[in-house]
């Protein structure tokens, strides 16, 4: 048995979710949070890496105790409504979890993922929002004309291509098809524009190279052209510049089976 | 002529708008900046005070040269469209300037006020959100029939009355009848209970107290009865308690003839 958590996060502080040589990682804080919670030491597995100061609405981790003399069917005596209340004791208040629920030992957070979605927000209002602060990627006012030419650019992601053109050089991944099944364009309760995409699976980078590609062509720094040949001749060239990491948030993930996420 | 500035701030770090003894407060931070973008000193006159920890979202500030020989119709050579743009360069990012407009130099930001709204925020989902820390105010769940019982209990707000029930002990306050004009209960797209509520004016501590009471009745401390003797006898022992100050933002201002604001 597996303890799957559910995990939002404020990504400012941390290298991202996974353990790095420097800075401080989501896993690590989640690490040290769950020997805290259970009394030995646990591994924690996520559904992704994501990036320094990348920020996740509900990132899932899977959970087990490192020693497998621990492990079998009793290790977690909480049940699954109340491990977010202990976990509240102990995370600092930019990491919470909001949900758990036990699963088979052979499930992988990774492994598993069915998709993914992720949002990349964008404010372009004249003046910053101090409740935005490093929550949002800021940009010059676009134009309604220039979100229709966003939006017209989103659409050519649609389906299954090479999306090596839009890959962070030195990645190591050598199959670079993914099938993008939805995106969507729309403006938030904060005025924000927010683009939405969701895929089988991202490559290095990939949605914050979409999001700056979107962003170049509202500002006519590239062609819908020039993304049609990013999308289908695999050119990072022909797409945009790569966003930066504030506007980006891990939304949801789905696997094969529902999971039953309880919260009480 | 005075230079008006719309301010937006995420008070978590600041002991309240107004100047005092301890603390750093909003308007003195204004003041630095404000010298720093003029080259003088500048007096800087707020709407209203707000209480250490309380937000704005869109605080209402005169600005004047505090030398009445700099003073005249041309002391401000920035166009007002543009003001927020010098300030962003000189305010801490939980401070900006989102608008800014020139008035005549008898008008005064408190003093001329018709009304304002302020918004009470509550989270009652049941895990925390790293995303809302300091910027809500945490509860319980609330369920639908406790939600209809605030619905009511905020409808015997409306109107003119003697809201010393809705006052913190101390005030030097001696004319506690104000006029509540709209009162509205809502949840916004992070999932919290908005209250919202506009008055020709507010005593020290009534929205707080005004937010409290709708908490105490869907909590069941305190009936229908209670909060309709709290409003026509201006008791306020059947008031409820003062919530705290990280769920209020003040929401706008209102002045006899609207505002020109510009941002650019």
């Amino acid at each position: 048995m597996k303890l799957l958590v559910r995990v939002r996060y404020d990504g400012t502080a941390y290298c991202g979710f996974q353990v790095q040589p420097n800075g401080t990682s989501v896993q690590a804080v989640l690490c040290r949070a769950a020997e805290d919670v259970f009394g030995f030491p646990v591994n924690v597995t996520g559904c992704s890496r994501t990036d320094a100061g990348v920020h996740a609405l509900a990132f899932v981790a899977a959970l087990e105790p490192k020693d497998e003399s621990c492990r079998g069917s009793s290790w977690c005596t909480i049940p699954a409504g109340r491990v977010h209340r202990a976990f509240a004791h102990v995370l600092p208040p930019d990491v919470a979890v909001t949900g758990a629920a036990f699963v088979p030992d052979d499930f992988h957070p990774r492994y598993g993922v069915v998709s993914k979605e992720y949002i990349y927000r964008i404010s372009d209002a004249p003046a910053d929002d101090p409740f935005l602060r490093g929550r949002v990627c800021r940009r010059p006012k676009i134009t309604e004309a220039g979100e229709g030419l966003m939006r017209e650019a989103m659409l050519l992601f649609l389906g299954t291509h090479d999306f090596a053109g839009f890959m962070a050089a030195g990645s190591k991944i050598t199959d670079t098809t993914r099938t993008v099944s939805a995106v969507s364009l729309t403006r938030d309760d904060d005025g924000c524009l927010v683009f939405a995409v969701r895929a089988d699976g991202f490559l290095y980078n990939m949605v914050r190279i979409m999001a700056g590609t979107l962003l170049d062509v509202a500002a006519g720094h590239k062609t819908l052209a020039d993304v049609r040949r990013a999308v289908t001749e695999a050119d990072r060239g022909a797409a945009g510049f790569t966003a930066p990491p504030e506007g980006l948030y891990l939304r949801d993930v789905t696997y094969s089976e529902p999971i039953p996420w309880a919260c009480d």
